[in-house]
Parts: structure tokens; C-alpha cells; sequence
């Protein structure tokens, strides 16, 4: 997932996922695996750009506020969210944002 | 710099940059750390997080779009764009957001 996301003209939305890493991560790998391929099959999803160094940042991108809603809800995402509060993450902070505006060198993405 | 941004409440603004580094990376070291310290002394300049895996993802937070203008054209940073250009970034991209919601585990932000 080294790359940058090929999203469409704004606007559209970003979920800023910054995160601190527990020392008890069990079953992280698999799940962070299997969300992520979960992500790019939801309605509405453009996406993702991740990276971890101490601190851990995913930048998800979408098409609209239904299509966040809609994936925060899903089933086993849910699930993924409770193992994270409980398990994996000593802190994290999620952020909703409409992107208003993007520029690319060296192409327009 | 590995620790989540402690932001106001939204609505603010973010900047997410996403970069892929080229292999000529003379001087990017320093003028990076020289950058983020003159960033933090900005007007309306609200925190940043940073990660390299890969890919590269900065993303800093300002009170408003004037700020991040501001900043886009500040003397030394437009020095270090150029350079950037020329010799450390193979590609990048750069989005200009407006955080509308945000919330954290296991606190307030």
C-alpha cells in the first residue's frame, strides 16, 4: 500500500486515522489485513494511504459522508473497532474532513 | 514527533501531504526538521503528525485557509518546496481539508 491514493477531483471526503499502538497486539496483522481489503469493496470507497512510524497514520478517502457512515457501521468493521478499543490502540484520534481542494507534482493524480 | 495533534474542536482545517521520496535525498534531513520547527511558529498553525513507511504521510492542522496560505508562501518553505520538486520527491500529493468532525479513544482530544 506504498503509494498515493488516485482520487477523483474534489471535493470528496478524507478519515484521518492517527493512532499510538498498545504492546498487545494479537490478531492486529490478520485484522488490519482484512479491514483493509473490506475498505476498497464499500460503496463510495475512492482510497487509502497508510504509514506507521511510532505514530500510525491512515488517510482513507471517500465519496461522500453516507459512504463513512455507512462503512463505520459495517459488521465486521464494528467488530475490528472493539478489538482496537480494547486490544491494539492506546490512543487514536478520527477525523472527518471534506478535501476542498488537491495538486500533484509531478501529474495531476 | 510520534504522538496524535491535540486539535480544537472543528472545524479546522488539515493539509494532508503524501509524498514518495526519490533516491537524492542531500540535505532533505535537515531542511525537514528546519520546516516542521518553522511551521509550529506560524500563525493559526494547530499541531502536525508525520509518517514514512513507504509512503510518506504529514498531516498538519491550521485555523483557517488564510493560514495555510500563509505557510504555501512563507520565504523559506517556498525554498524548500523548489527543492523538493527538484531533487527529493519522486511524487507527492497535497490536500486541502476541512475537518468537520473529529473524535478520540480513550479521551477527548
Amino acid at each position: 500500500m506504498s503509494a498515493i491514493a488516485a482520487t477523483p477531483e474534489p471535493p470528496y471526503y478524507a478519515v484521518i486515522f492517527t493512532s499510538l499502538q498498545s504492546d498487545q497486539l494479537e490478531g492486529y496483522g490478520e485484522t488490519a489485513e482484512a479491514m483493509l481489503s473490506l475498505a476498497t469493496e464499500q460503496p463510495g470507497f475512492l482510497g487509502i494511504e497508510a504509514a506507521r512510524e511510532g505514530v500510525g497514520i491512515t488517510v482513507s478517502y471517500w465519496r461522500d459522508l453516507q459512504s463513512i457512515r455507512n462503512w463505520k457501521q459495517q459488521a465486521d468493521h464494528r467488530e475490528a473497532q472493539r478489538r482496537g478499543r480494547s486490544d491494539w490502540y492506546r490512543a487514536y484520534t478520527t477525523r472527518i474532513a471534506k478535501v476542498e481542494r488537491d495538486y500533484s507534482f509531478p501529474n495531476p493524480i
